[in-house]
């Protein structure tokens, strides 16, 4: 995004499985490892995993939150915060900021981070272990490239 | 919606097919009959043809639209009109202001609406021919209700 | 605003003097005498006074709500509501959907809507009554256009 | 915000005079000295001055852009970007994010800025060589803190 920085913004759900905090905080690390800022959504689960992984390797992390800021529960450690006050149009936020998107886990929220990713184009969308979309039909539908690993994730989305 | 005037948002693709443009006319006509209030996005498409059909009707359509106002191309023939030059961002609007959504036919800008409508929650959101989500094992999902017809669409929206 | 209807925002405070509420009464009286479609924030004080006016007129009033739609406290009686959930953000939402803004009393919200119509620009921005701007050195600044009844504030918006 | 982070928003004109960007440059550098994150709006004029001076103390910036991040023009060289896509709407979010706002020079986006963090309340706002506000009779209003010099930006701030 502008210039040589790549930003990734890797988002899921704030109630999520082992292996899916498991698969964020790789995705953190492995982002991280290779000088690429996180974009997350601030919050707990695959938010605050992934912003451990990255942190873990010193990486730089910027949550953006949904709500203003004042919010009990978990927050992501998160090098900076950029507070939307806009609920889950932030997720719009987040797609637009980012030269990749990773999914991780499923959620309506996370879908609809997905959606805004692909509606907006020119950038990769990967979904590690999430929901699946298809036309009217049970076809499925190009665009979403999903994958079943942090290292297929990473490489797909550089 | 705030006391007893019920709105109701219908989303859909702008390059719609004659079948999913004769669906909006027709869900527009109905919900405008039963006295509700129309929101779309204020584009062409599915968003000018349910308009069409509410205002047949003698309808109040609202058009959300995500541009500066100053775009060419096919615009909804709305009671007026809301500018939020905000881009995909103003999905989120549409949904926050519906007492239900109807999402007629599929494009990733019309599912991020469900997404975000079943992730907002309380609201019935109907899909009319649309797209299928699924988790990460085939399985369908609770939330959308799947419906074939404009009459079954606006039944279970109200 | 796209085509021929034409949609005046009215903003102030949702704590106002009686004369504010007056004015703004007044000016929502005199917008739907002409056909106008007023925009407000949809809440109490001018807003709620400014609806009231137009509606007895029979006007269109459309409320832009700052909230989620489920805050207590008095709402502006509307034709059509328009819930955004992003807090002042929705301010420059009012500003860009409409083809002229008047202020009537002063507030930092209010404030904050002259300033986004201006920075805006190209429509009409009408003061009422409210605060003044100057530079550093005390001397006025272009842009707004400081009036002292609801008849000047129409004409001089239209 | 969020903890033991501080984080400032520094607004101004992308049209600065020499003085409004040695001044926004300076108090790049005492923020960072301080360890305080540099929030901005990402552009050019007081945007990048402050982003500079900043960065010339290894201090991280974040630059919240109201664009879709394809504008031409000069960008303000920062840590990490957060592309808003929703015009000046994006000056609430940056109001959100901060423990303070300083703002330098003035403009009606600059305005806007103040006025939405005085709508929020509960942060100091402090105006270095900006535009003044009063009520209707010419009465200064409670609220900004008026200042002279970078230090004096810095340590109101704080």
């Amino acid at each position: 995004m502008m210039g040589c920085v790549v930003q990734v913004a890797v988002c899921g759900p704030a109630s999520a499985t082992d292996a899916e905090l498991t698969h964020a905080r790789r995705v953190g690390e492995l982002l991280a490892e290779r000088g690429v800022t996180v974009l997350c959504g601030g919050g707990g689960g695959v938010m605050a995993a992934v912003a451990a992984g990255a942190r873990s390797r010193d990486g730089l992390v910027i949550g953006v939150r949904p709500d203003d800021g004042t919010s009990p529960g978990p927050v992501a450690d998160v090098s900076a915060v950029v507070v939307t006050n806009m609920g889950q149009a932030r997720n719009a936020i987040l797609v637009w900021s980012a030269d990749a998107v990773i999914a991780i886990g499923g959620s309506w929220g996370t879908l609809s981070e997905v959606a805004l990713a692909l509606r907006r184009g020119g950038i990769p969308v990967v979904v590690l272990g999430g929901w699946r979309i298809t036309d009217a039909t049970g076809a499925p539908l190009d665009g979403p490239t999903y994958v079943d690993t942090p290292d297929q994730a990473v490489r797909r989305a550089l």
